[in-house]
């Protein structure tokens, strides 16, 4: 029996990265692709309520089917899995994204909420991303690694709850592969403070990313030293290690 | 010195939620509000990067300034940290939400996107939410409750990298508050398909929210038992439990 996977991304259906992610996956499995009309980058885990939702079939290719919506990514999950697909698939893949997804921008992505919509509904999941934002790089060199992943995970599975950060580094002959924590970073912000025709000012938001911890078992450092990094993650945001300190804080209430 | 406490939703300035808020709030500092113009419910970790942002100074109220923006929740804290605020503040407060944000709904909320974008800064942060949506409930009942749990923020703060998602159970007379882990729930999805006047089919997103777990340690219990539940969340999403078998299962890629 042939195995299912549904592939979104969240730089739209018209991104050489999904192109690159389906040619790469089409040895595993049947195809079925449900991406974004448009780019949706920083849309984060955005759901669509407050306007209807659209799927459009286009021209199926080569065996993949494929649609678009006017959704988030996480909308494309829920749409794929409620609206598209007949069966339950046996993996979910986001991507190829342009830019990195790895430390806390996680939060802000369109990507890796695709593969926390697969978490929540116990599919093994996965986003890659790849650090260099140029939407023109060719993505050739990363074939055998996604395909190794994917395999493995459609193998294997991944552990209930959770499904997979993986990020590639800026080069196009990686170190090979880390298992590794996501890092704690933050964005030093500021905004480009402009004046329109009409003299009013609007803002552009911009800044750089910092990650001060300097450990050697994170995403950063991994890509830093030319490794994928591969971070599992989890739909659990507790922080058990606060959890004590908040019981005494709190008492008494 | 006076306390600076920024203040947000996603409701939308107009929401009488964050009305209380600031009511509840007044006695323990000086306020600054940084709100969407409009409901962002849904909206989760969005930020706005292929638009500009624009900020208004609403008139300044009882020493309450004012600021609306066509941001996102997340987009709002970074304005106000950036543009309108002269120093940090010392608590990042959001809500009161109409809506629960318990469980993995803290993924989808654009109320704790805001408190979550504090604990990125070390800035402590809450997120406020009341499990019943309708945004007719007066809140005046939770006036204590708030202003204890964020006096004791501001003279203890919180561990770093993480902020507190406090849930309201849809009663007026809370059993007492309960500090816990976030429950493992999904959402049980369907969409509403309707034809649009042009024959052309269209989706509402609606579904019902499961929790599968009946452990007593968590939101969902505290909540069904008529309890405040608070959560300690982090920005870490590490799946520390599932690194050494990732390790196995990815080794020699």
């Amino acid at each position: 029996m042939k195995k299912l996977i549904l592939i979104t991304n969240d730089d739209g259906i018209e991104a050489s990265g999904i192109d690159f992610l389906i040619s790469f996956l089409k040895p595993l499995g049947r195809l079925v692709v449900v991406a974004p009309e448009t780019g949706m980058s920083g849309m984060g885990h955005a759901v669509t309520i407050q306007t209807p939702l659209r799927i459009r079939h286009l021209q199926d290719e080569d065996g993949v089917e494929r649609y678009t919506t006017n959704g988030t990514p996480a909308d494309c999950v829920k749409l794929g899995l409620n609206q598209v697909l007949k069966q339950k698939p046996d993996l979910i893949v986001s991507g190829i994204n342009h830019g990195s997804n790895h430390s806390i921008n996680i939060l802000y992505s369109g990507t890796m909420a695709a593969a926390l919509e697969g978490a929540m509904q116990n599919i093994p999941s996965a986003g890659f991303s790849m650090y260099n934002p140029n939407p023109k790089i060719d993505f050739s060199f990363m074939e055998s690694y996604v395909q190794q992943i994917c395999q493995r995970m459609l193998d294997e599975g991944v552990p209930a709850g959770t499904c997979l950060n993986v990020n590639f580094p800026d080069t196009n002959q990686p170190a090979g592969v880390r298992v590794c924590r996501q890092s704690i970073g933050y964005w030093n912000e500021e905004f480009d403070s402009r004046l329109d025709v009409h003299h009013q000012p609007y803002y552009w938001l911009k800044g750089d990313f910092i990650v001060p911890e300097s450990n050697e078992d994170t995403d950063e450092s991994a890509l830093r030293n030319g490794f994928i990094s591969i971070v599992p993650v989890t739909i659990d945001l507790t922080a058990n290690s606060a959890l004590e300190s908040a019981r005494k804080q709190f008492q008494g209430l």
